[in-house]
């Protein structure tokens, strides 16, 4: 590893990081609930490390290596995570450092779970630092640095196969921070509108933005302890449900469409069984729901927004579907394994990678009883490498393996095996809220402080597409090049 | 498909299977229990049918194709079942004809799930018989045709695709028919030993054919509502956990060690994994478990027999595991879906198609960080195409997907998740119990006839290792020639 050049782009992160604290500073200011000198604090602590680091160092060599990009994608994640839990800390709304660091982790890797029991009584430049940690996660701290530092642009494509979230995130536009810029301003658009709709639903401007950062970053953090069922609203409901499910789609979707161009769009095999995915998953748990609730309409309701809630990844609740047949319930841990689409802000295994699988299996099926037909798997109508289908088949390996391994671990501590089974499952996919001991009127603040951090560990290797995490073990990237 | 060829291999086999149901019904001979006109009828009813299809067809063409090769194990394993379960209902012992094949499935695929409430109420004709389906079942229905009619042998390689369990089943001998020959010999040789343990250790001549039938095919029918608990031996639990642990065992192991060529065994990679997983395993649990029994030499026998009877997927107990800490009966679960070696008569995933998986993912670590490098993936020494790694993942998909469309599936009757999920693992890798509502001391009677169809479908999914199952939906199977 280029130890000075990994942490001198981690030290201009840190910087980076210091700035984003202080909008949240500007709401503690604004509602004087004694949190101001928490994120002065935070912040001159971690503008003074990113400095340190950002310019003091002198690497000898420019030039980012496989092993450093992981390294670098890897390591922000932690390194913004253990500064972001500073304003939790020293506000002592969250008094533990573990704790502090889980919710952090939650936050930028836009999971949602919670170890807090008693949201409402935090001071609202907290939540509101919470939930903005959701919106800077959303897009990937690395696309972010990528539109802010156009500097190592051309080198970073490293950086990028990193954090890219699918087998195949379509190069929009030739330049990668031409990309990332046009992403970036997507993102912004879309939370805008959805903030805008918020607003004209009746929210006021601050739980319009806590909300729309949980959206749009599909995170789910609410400022209330019912999460959007506190708004009792149909309408923000349904507003909140379809942007949850926007926020899912591919965000070249949006670029294809901003540029007036249908052929693509039509073409997006990801996009359309997504969206089947959404429909057929709705009715069937609006129909397994039906007799808990006042009539087909209030179910699809209620169906609705937790199906967009749970297969974007964000987690936000309108009821504890903890209480519904556990068909419903079984379909929605589906749902949350399956995550989105690739390219998306949504965690999960990504619906283009379970759509190479099914196609993959499909073709080996037939394979079988016609052994001389060669058939190739093709996606969006491009034949698909069979290096990548078999990189899709190691992915799945390893996210069931990190399934397992993390369920017999929290196993140790727990005694239920459906608390201990969707904690890991809802960590690992981003979501949020899990069955049971960890279902959406629960929280995860009963967890052990070693399973908190092996929580923790999942959530970044489920939001960074497990290799830049794993990779952090490899001696082999901590050897000196 | 040829339909008459197809056919006339099921008529043949069904003769076979009446002449099979012979000993159970000399067993009812000499106990007198009611049940030997029940024989006498479904051996009748076989062989009428066995004959009409074996030698009045006259396929126009002898050859095997690979869809009449996927074709002959899929439909053989149905039909055997069928009209393996006539002594259940027409001695009335299981009345009901769902719970009879669902029964007798649980039987030919060694799973040993269970719709009897009260076992030890049954004649011991019947119970014979049943348990006799796992031996007959243990080694294959195709290994075991492969040895009886030779006049196939040399096209029949497709049928062996088809049947053989895990993705390098070695070819010890140069042709198909002496393998199986040799394989069958060492699967009777090693019942044989067990017996005699048995006997030596006191069981009565019944009861050690029974459990060496439950041990030899892993499959785990008792006559015992206690199943092996029932003999209040540590010596008998000893023996029974040793011959569980080899039954496991690729074959080829013992065929070398027949030969005595040491080279190979040491070398068999998955021959020293598997090993070591047990023995992990057992130490674990046997920690896990340390507070409930009375020292840790009873601790460890408790273990060593739940561990070797899951990971066999055998599923006898000798305790009520549902009860132990959720660590260990999460690492049951693991090595429920794991199983034992491929060419073993175990279920379950397959310990080399978990070493592939590792070394694949390994693999891909590495080159994610040293892109240049090329790395083949070795199993024992030689080099595997990657075509068949991609399949391995394919596989996983394929019973990951099962598992997960088989538990949304249950859960449509089920309220509780864990035994809904762990009745699919459990019949998916062929192990018998399960935890919960399908514990080591329940049983599947409050199924409904459609999920204990269902679960019939996993069962020989599990066993026939999907592909030849699912093909069976294919009209390109069905499509005449």
């Amino acid at each position: 590893m280029n130890y000075k050049l990994v942490f001198r782009l981690l030290g201009r992160l840190l910087l980076m990081e210091a700035a984003l604290m202080l909008p949240s500073m500007g709401v503690s200011l604004i509602f004087r609930q004694g949190d101001t000198l928490a994120f002065l604090e935070a912040i001159a602590i971690t503008a003074t490390v990113g400095g340190l680091l950002g310019f003091l160092l002198n690497p000898e060599r420019d030039d980012l290596t496989a092993r450093d990009g992981m390294a670098v994608a890897g390591l922000s994640w932690v390194i913004l995570s253990f500064f972001g839990a500073l304003p939790f800390v020293l506000s002592g709304a969250i008094p533990h450092i573990v704790d502090a660091f889980f919710e952090a982790v939650s936050g930028f890797t836009t999971t949602g779970s919670t170890i807090l029991t008693e949201i409402e009584h935090l001071p609202r430049g907290v939540l509101f630092w919470r939930s903005f940690t959701h919106w800077i996660g959303g897009m990937g701290v690395l696309v972010f640095t990528l539109a802010v530092l156009p500097r190592l642009s051309g080198r970073t494509s490293h950086l990028a196969r990193a954090e890219s979230p699918g087998p195949t995130f379509s190069k929009l536009l030739p330049k990668m921070g031409d990309t990332a810029k046009m992403l970036y301003a997507l993102y912004l658009g879309l939370s805008l509108i959805e903030a805008v709709c918020l607003l004209l639903a009746g929210m006021d401007l601050y739980d319009a933005l806590i909300h729309t950062f949980g959206t749009a970053g599909t995170g789910g953090f609410s400022n209330y302890n019912a999460s959007v069922g506190a708004f009792h609203s149909p309408l923000i409901e349904w507003i909140i449900g379809v942007f949850m499910m926007l926020f899912g789609i591919n965000f070249a979707v949006y670029f294809h469409l901003v540029r007036k161009e249908k052929e693509p769009i039509l073409q997006s095999e990801e996009l359309w069984i997504y969206l089947s995915i959404v429909l057929v998953s709705t009715l069937l748990v609006t129909v397994s729901i039906l007799p808990r609730y006042g009539g087909f309409f209030e179910a699809l309701r209620y169906a609705f927004f937790q199906v967009t809630s749970i297969i974007s990844t964000t987690g936000f609740g309108t009821t504890d579907f903890n209480l519904w047949p556990l068909f419903a319930r079984a379909l929605l841990l589906l749902l949350m394994c399956m995550g989105a689409c690739a390219g998306s802000t949504a965690g999960g295994i990504k619906t283009s990678r379970v759509l190479l699988l099914s196609k993959s299996a499909y073709r080996d099926l037939e394979h079988t009883i016609q052994p001389r037909k060669v058939a190739v798997v093709r996606l969006e109508g491009k034949a698909v490498q069979e290096s990548t289908l078999a990189q899709v088949g190691v992915y799945l390996s390893l996210w069931v393996a990190l399934a397992i391994g993390g369920t017999l671990l929290v196993s140790l501590e727990s005694s239920d095996f459906v608390t201990a089974f969707t904690a890991v499952l809802t960590t690992l996919s981003n979501v949020g809220p899990g069955l049971n001991g960890v279902g959406p009127t629960e929280n995860f603040a009963a967890f052990s402080p070693a399973a908190k951090l092996l929580l923790s560990f999942l959530m970044l290797a489920g939001r960074l597409e497990i290799y830049p995490v794993l990779l952090l073990f490899s001696p082999n990237v901590w050897r000196k090049n």
